[in-house]
């Protein structure tokens, strides 16, 4: 089973194709792609202390502090992504805590305000249902920002597969 | 005059605009596009001695060496980029120097097959002339990946406007 089957299905359309096989920001091909500013909103921020399998997940101690965030991003109220994010305090460099716990900054705005030298590894991509977004497919994929070696982020990203992406 | 504008024209099929406005490999979105394989054809590739342009280009002095490689990205002999790099031999980390050198490897595969955390900052995008794609237009954007707070790499890629784009 390779990496990117859950792409291949004639199905889903390129631009939506696209946004879960990149390796690059998200938020930025979607500015791209509708020629207007992707606007984030936040479900749920808080902080939390690693559970055994976050901390795997993160590479951390349990017990850690890990900042937990949920958001969609929407351009003009129509939600393209549903992003959930896992992000150990400890390895935040200074001055990027404050504008990841900020409601409004997507993740891929941080990192270059920062300029942060980064890499995105892509754990995985699938195809499953999310109540969130009702009875439509959705395309999870699951990857981490690597930064000094470390695992800086867990990222999950939805996305829902539907007319919404022909664009 | 906005970075982006060149990208908003009505008749830039999708695929390509978000070709050109990646901050990520542009390599894996073709493949995830077209479902294929990316061939990498090399036109020229040689060592030179930096002249005083290239030299401010890359934040190096003038005489020091630099790899210069011009490729084009095919998908089943169809260009859908021509690419060319520079790139300063001192600042390549150990064996990415023979990657670079070999003909068949895309860039964004060598910077992942090497583990390198980089950041890649857009410096232009704009609609030019190319003999090599003859009459049709041209999307032309610079590029460098900084890798270590320097940079690693100068590339400019030519994204020919038209039909075989709508994939």
């Amino acid at each position: 089973m390779n990496l990117w089957d859950a792409l291949k299905r004639e199905d889903i359309p390129s631009s939506l194709r696209i946004c879960a096989g990149t390796d690059g920001s998200v938020t930025q091909l979607l500015e791209v792609l509708t020629g207007k500013t992707v606007n984030v909103r936040t479900q749920e921020q808080n902080v939390i202390k690693a559970t055994p399998d976050i901390a795997e997940l993160l590479e951390i101690k349990a017990g850690d502090e890990v900042n937990r965030r949920l958001v969609t991003l929407n351009v003009e109220e129509i939600i393209f992504v549903l992003a959930s994010s896992l992000a150990p305090l400890k390895r935040m460099p200074k001055g990027m805590k404050d504008d990841l716990m900020r409601s409004d900054i997507p993740i891929g705005r941080i990192l270059r305000d920062h300029r942060l030298e980064t890499r995105r590894d892509i754990l995985s991509i699938e195809m499953v249902h999310r109540d969130f977004f009702g009875d439509i497919p959705v395309i999870s994929r699951e990857y981490i920002i690597i930064y000094k070696k470390k695992v800086l982020m867990w990222i999950n990203e939805c996305f829902p597969v539907d007319e919404r992406w022909r664009i």
